[in-house]
């Protein structure tokens, strides 16, 4: 069977061009900002001192997959909505979309000498990474862009300093005006439509987890409800984990039978010990160390996967609504004349 | 917080020149007729003399959104579909959208003398009047449109006299050829559609009447069932009306924690002293005077708010599709062998 | 009424030109194949040397309806999703788009002497099928497209061979470098997609056959469940079949009360004698001749009639999914530590 690995003469920076000219073109009814250094570089900012909002943040998801994704907010049309919105992706091209691009693997940081200030640092995501190719991931993908301009997508609530910018450029090989770095803080909007949106790559990341060739893999897509921002910032980051860990679910299409009953099996978070609480009161027991937390928990709820060798479907885990209701919903407010307004 | 209120530079004019363009381009396979004024003003019949469809009607809610709304015809996917095709509407710009654009405000009359045949009347909705900004909302909006084109939408049965469009052009500063106004009669596809896809701007209308600061709003969707147009006039009227108070359903996104509460308790339909009745027989049973009903049942539903000072999400109101079902569906029709086709 | 069969001057080979060329401008991350033949015809190989995938599936059943159509693959986002990925479709000009463009009905075959090798035989469907008119149905829709660029698709396993080309080329009246052909084996991934986007055109196809006067209807949509194909040729075939006739809703809107009430009680597969098994049996137990199964079979399962003239909707039908499941889902595989990964 031919391969399912990115094609070298795919360019995620170049189809995600048009997604990095839209953000700007329309920055102000998409209420974000955008500035530029004194070298040219494009900064987009989608809620550090701006509010932003859905559309930024489905514009920056579709640039965060290299332009390879489909992602929309969407309305659940059923008599009793899991959730009033919620975020759907679609991809042909799950390993390069997701891993090559969306995955945040790029360490960028810059110590409080090297910026004069705060100490900063950030994981950085999108499809500079596949230019600068600096994880080793890339290796295994086996693919490199090479493209005239490039973007990044940054989960920071502030914008990157100069020191982490010129880094980007040199080893993303960029001119300085030919990059676009777009900044979405986890507690905005915009961070959070982004994040949830990854609903499909944490999938594809716990696969490569496990060990399973990523050549298996030919289609993915998923969907999780889209929650406004917890104002807390590490509510705020336990909140967008949680629609995936416990509302999220993925279609993955793979080749052998056996790897689609094995990823059913493995995928779902209820595999991970930490299972069934909040992000954030987990994160929180463990002293905010991340790497204390069961990487197997970092999963969709639920997952089906297909096999093209057998052609069957197997289905693994379930949605726990009932843990994201009880920390993202209120009691129905009582209308003025003492009525319950709704069921 | 930033405003959430419409920036001066985004022109809604501006944003839904390509709709009109498609409308006119594409007319022939649309069903609709182009036509032009001796001056050269395009009059899109999108169901006078015309069939339109459902296309049609989505182009021109689209454009009556100023370029600023995502709507689409989706079919329900679930087991037991509420119905089976549903319209959905996002904005991120739900203020501007809804209130700056699509709200019937501009009140556009001619007598009998005026004419030389019959009085006309009509509610003007669309982007255009952003143009001329006639109504006093617009002084609370803080927004005015400058722009060289212009489009108007028209529910009304017959195309616009040439003293109305004379006064369009005049209130906007547009040059004839220049302005594009679609006319979709309320008993037509076209016009069942761009009415149904007012659920979301009925919702921020009445957030407006129960006078909260529309400062507030921040991101809007919703979705309403698309019945077929009714063949009388008034319960074609009706219809539309019924598929948004009793089968429409918003999610508001807004910024304090207590007008979310407030709305979701006070935005539903079930609100209204008039609630629980096909519209057509409520307006029958106030002698066709419509300033007799209750204001309050011009609304959704069923709302869903969310906070972005306290991150949760408040619910009120419900469906009542039995009400929808009983004036719109027939029984299962009986086959030729004498059993029910379905259940 | 004005008519609903198609204007003359929408040209569904030209509306489906830009489909055409995105198809080989993105082959590479499409995994799709074009090649040229000597005169320079391209040819799409979409699954017999390729692996394809569900957005080529997609674009080619955009390009099979003419451009006239909206396909997407969607997730479901209920509670209990029916399947996990859903194939919706929504046309304003069905019986152009699914008889006029989308309906396999030019019969395309060469002998072994004219091949110098296997026999071939095809189906042709798409918008060449409209330059040619060599199918009676063109007279009956009064339609015949008049375009110097042409598209076609094929359901077959292996690449057209150069007599086939010349006949089309020959009965299109087109330059040899002005047509393309898409080549979609049943077996693949996007012949899966572009089979169960047919859902509609199955529709349209059975109320012709019922006699029912095709300028009656005015709209379509509809949706069926997206398996993978089946590694079995037999299977794989049933399948696509299958996900129609058992997982298949379509909604259409037509004119007369007594049309929609006939065709909610006479379209739906459950009419059909054979109805109630996998395609692939009731083929095997007619000895692989497809023209002893009951024509009735070939329809959807579920359908909504909508009648402009009573703006009534009539319902028949119900969906089989455990027909579906199964056939197609195998049981949630056990999980390392001996328990069952889902419900």
């Amino acid at each position: 069977m031919p391969s399912s690995l990115p094609p070298p003469e795919v360019s995620v920076n170049a189809l995600s061009e048009r997604l990095a000219s839209r953000l700007i073109e329309h920055a102000g009814r998409l209420r974000i900002a955008v500035s530029r250094t004194p070298d040219g570089t494009a900064i987009v900012d989608a809620g550090v001192e701006t509010t932003g909002g859905v559309e930024a943040g489905v514009l920056i998801a579709r640039l965060c997959m290299g332009g390879l994704g489909r992602v929309a907010v969407r309305s659940s049309l059923d008599a009793n909505p899991l959730w009033p919105s919620m975020i759907e992706v679609h991809t042909s091209s799950p390993v390069l979309a997701c891993l090559g691009s969306q995955y945040a693997g790029w360490s960028l940081s810059a110590t409080k000498e090297q910026t004069g200030g705060k100490k900063f640092f950030s994981l950085g995501s999108g499809p500079a990474r596949a230019l600068a190719a600096k994880e080793p991931l890339f290796d295994e993908l086996g693919y490199r862009d090479r493209h005239d301009r490039g973007a990044l997508v940054m989960e920071v609530d502030r914008l990157p300093p100069q020191v982490v910018i010129d880094k980007i450029l040199r080893d993303c090989a960029l001119a300085p005006d030919k990059l676009t770095i777009a900044v979405t803080p986890t507690h905005s909007v915009a961070g959070t439509v982004q994040v949830v949106a990854r609903v499909v790559e944490v999938a594809l990341h716990k696969t490569h987890v496990l060990g399973v060739d990523l050549n298996e893999i030919v289609e993915g897509s998923g969907s999780a409800p889209l929650p406004p921002p917890a104002p807390d910032a590490i509510q705020a980051m336990g909140r967008t984990n949680d629609a995936i860990l416990y509302g999220g679910r993925v279609h993955l299409t793979v080749k052998g039978d056996a790897v689609a009953q094995r990823l059913a099996a493995q995928l779902p978070s209820s595999n991970a010990r930490d299972y069934g609480r909040p992000f954030a009161d987990i994160f929180k027991a463990f002293n905010y160390d991340f790497y204390q937390i069961d990487a197997a928990l970092f999963a969709p709820a639920e997952v089906w996967v297909s096999s093209l060798e057998s052609g069957m479907t197997y289905h693994g885990g379930a949605l726990n609504m009932a843990l994201l209701d009880t920390q993202w919903s209120a009691a129905s407010p009582v209308v003025a004349g003492g009525e319950k307004a709704g069921p």
